[in-house]
């Protein structure tokens, strides 16, 4: 891996804004940048100027200026990569934008790789790989709960507990591999009592860790939520109601096949996918039709399945509706269903009892005026298990890590099987060294080309 | 205008990418970044920090880490509003960069207009206004012509220039207006020959900044060229050779009407607006069917009309071609054509030399080979007169600025006209003060509120 050269990109969202910033890293950073800066204040060349420090000037090139830039000077081995780096901060036309960078490109930087910024920081020590894998992780959070996590991941939560946890096994299998050097004598330097213990206690965090990923899977992607229903009983009022209730951000992302809608919404820092298929439209019966194989499908999808069906259309419909929720209850015995009735606002008091007597575990609501919509929200939240996000515990959110702590289970579940049947010193040792390869996985202690190379290729280009 | 108050925007492009920066700008930008924020390094408070430093740490809010940033620290009046300003680079999620916004919104920040920043750069004496003008001409200038001539308007070229008449007709203005005081005593204090001097001077000066708006006009928004011709005559194929030969931006911009497809295409550091009608494409024939009435309109449109036929449909055709160029000759006999004819390489020598005979003036090109594509860039570049350009003269390419300067024509010449009849000094002296009004309406001497908030309304948020 090629590090001694200077990288250059750009490290803004692309497009035209007021300003962007162009970012430099490695050994000629600086005086690549001085070559074709003029201070507009300082006598100093860059070269000499301290780190941390800003410095309005033009880049220019055989006498024509490109810009009026600030530029800012980070010394190695205070910067993010550890390296030399410099930011140019520009007009944020495109065009400016390309030319800087084409002129630098001329001068000898090398157009920087997706997240290679990011990899020199972790080559240079700056960052553990999970932290860097974060940094991805926080850019792309657009909630508060997958923020908050990437944050604690990035700011090495995640990573000093791995590393704790890595330290404790490591002491061990130092002393079981020092019994081995004196294995004619029979000493046990590793107290085995202490040492099940510690196994126990390992097991006892990869074990709520492991727990944690199906939490942090659906923080990190949202919580996808089927809206079952026939056409015009009120979807998407509905999520407009749910949208007011909290001033959320809504957009409409590409689902898996090409006839599914989903739109985002974020519920107390949560983001529910919801989860519409336009085909079942065209069919005016959800469960008599083809409609129901599209409905199936969409429930395979998602997590919670929301059944939505229009109470004004009278009580007579209620065998149908009993109908199609006995359908969905038999095929999907173990998901959550929330059985809404919507335009309650049509019905009287007596149409209200009826409603509630023949519907079990029916939730009232008008879209229209807003009943029931905050309780619903609160429903959608208690499905999901917030504790370890509300108690600030760990919570991994990244496939990567949960392999890694698969593997690092079941070798520590072997060691603590091995430490029962009284294994020896030297088949102890073997299986704690694999344990702690996976530990090492994780924070990047054990690392290759390849794997990096998959990380970073999942970073935008410029961090 | 409110200027006391602190004012706050994102300044990079919307939307993700590995950073995103907001600006602070106003009395209290330091002291309200001081609150929510945590110095990674250094013990002491932004507020104590010197200008032009960097530092790294967090942004808090109760205790909670929103993000790592770095802040940049520009003190009044080093600084791009001539404020305290401050610059805070955060992880580029759309989340992050509304939080930190969201909070520092909270803590007395207003968030900031169209322009404001620039505009507070005006109010404080930092550009004037016709620099502050060409801070939004450089951000959205996408070629080498337009970037060039904002660049040098922003650097004060244009400014200086009108600021160099309106000195010396002020000193003029000055003398004459002593005149008055002393007008019993029939004293010259301004030198009517030297006067009349300058006034032709200044003419002339005005003369060709006016008329440098027509090449400023279309170097800032291309020059528009209707493609008139029949459909499969190989317009796409001409427009992508004209494309591979200058490597240059291609993009679909909105037209003026709804079946209008306009292509853009940068030649020579000159965009080029090539206008296609999609109306034309139903009908057979250019001129004998509805087509015409649209071919007419897109010419009108244009600057330069290019007539593309397809050589290779046989010389039995030309009668027609000669047609069809004969109308659009007679109804815009003033304007550019060239007759192009396509497909050459389908020709042999006998029916090019027919086609030369036959076809007057006729550009002999193959999109597919190549062939006669870079004699094609060369006349449609030597079509615009960029001499100006070359001589690096200032160029009016703001049609406000063209209209001060007419008007300031105007006046000139009313001062001329009135030193040949021998006009008295006061009324020579009205005519002078109304020229200087409208030079001081470029620069920004001369304002309103109403004019200020036109100017900058154009401007995106965070400039």
């Amino acid at each position: 891996m090629m590090v001694n050269d200077t990288i250059i990109a750009l490290a803004t969202p692309s497009g035209a804004g007021a300003i962007a910033v162009i970012r430099l890293s490695g050994p000629e950073a600086i005086s690549i940048t001085d070559t074709n800066f003029n201070s507009v204040i300082s006598q100093k060349a860059l070269i000499n100027q301290k780190t941390h420090t800003i410095h309005l000037g033009h880049i220019v090139e055989d006498g024509k200026t490109l810009d009026e830039v600030l530029v800012s000077v980070f010394r190695n081995p205070k910067s993010y990569t550890g390296e030399d780096v410099i930011e140019i901060s520009c007009h944020g036309s495109v065009f400016i934008q390309q030319e800087i960078i084409q002129l630098f490109l001329r001068k000898g930087c090398r157009m920087a790789g997706a997240g290679e910024f990011t990899l020199r920081a972790f080559l240079n020590g700056k960052l553990d790989l999970s932290q860097a894998e974060a940094v991805a992780d926080l850019i792309a959070s657009d909630n508060e709960a997958s923020h908050q996590i990437a944050m604690q991941q990035m700011r090495g939560g995640f990573s000093s507990e791995i590393a704790k946890l890595r330290e404790e096994l490591l002491n061990f299998a130092s002393l079981i591999e020092l019994e081995l050097d004196f294995a004619e004598e029979d000493v046990e330097f590793a107290d085995r009592s202490q040492f099940k213990a510690l196994v126990d206690r390992i097991i006892f965090v990869l074990k709520r860790l492991i727990d944690s990923f199906a939490v942090g899977n659906v923080i990190k992607n949202g919580i996808p939520v089927a809206i079952v229903g026939e056409p015009n009983v009120g979807k998407s009022t509905l999520l407009n109601a749910l949208l007011n209730e909290d001033r959320a951000i809504v957009s409409e992302i590409a689902g898996t096949t090409r006839d599914t809608i989903e739109d985002e919404i974020v519920i107390g820092g949560i983001g529910f996918r919801f989860i519409d298929t336009a085909g079942i439209r065209e069919t005016k019966d959800v469960i008599e039709s083809i409609g129901i194989k599209k409905t199936f499908e969409k429930i395979e999808q998602s997590q919670v399945t929301v059944y939505l069906f229009d109470s004004s259309s009278g009580i007579k419909n209620l065998d149908q509706v009993n109908f199609e929720i006995e359908k969905i209850k038999n095929k999907y015995p173990q998901k959550p269903l929330i059985i809404i009735a919507n335009k309650i606002d049509k019905l009287d008091d007596v149409q209200l009892a009826e409603l509630n007597k023949q519907v079990a575990d029916v939730h009232l609501l008008s879209a229209k005026t807003g009943f029931g919509v905050e309780q619903l929200t609160d429903k959608l939240l208690s499905l999901i298990n917030t504790g370890a996000l509300r108690n600030n515990e760990t919570i991994v959110t990244n496939s990567r890590h949960y392999d890694a702590l698969i593997k690092a289970f079941e070798e520590v579940n072997k060691v603590k099987q091995g430490l029962e049947s009284g294994l020896s010193g030297d088949l102890l040792a073997i299986d704690i060294r694999q344990a702690l390869y996976h530990f090492g996985e994780i924070t990047g202690e054990i690392t290759s080309d390849d794997l990096l190379g998959n990380i970073f290729a999942n970073f935008c280009i410029g961090k």
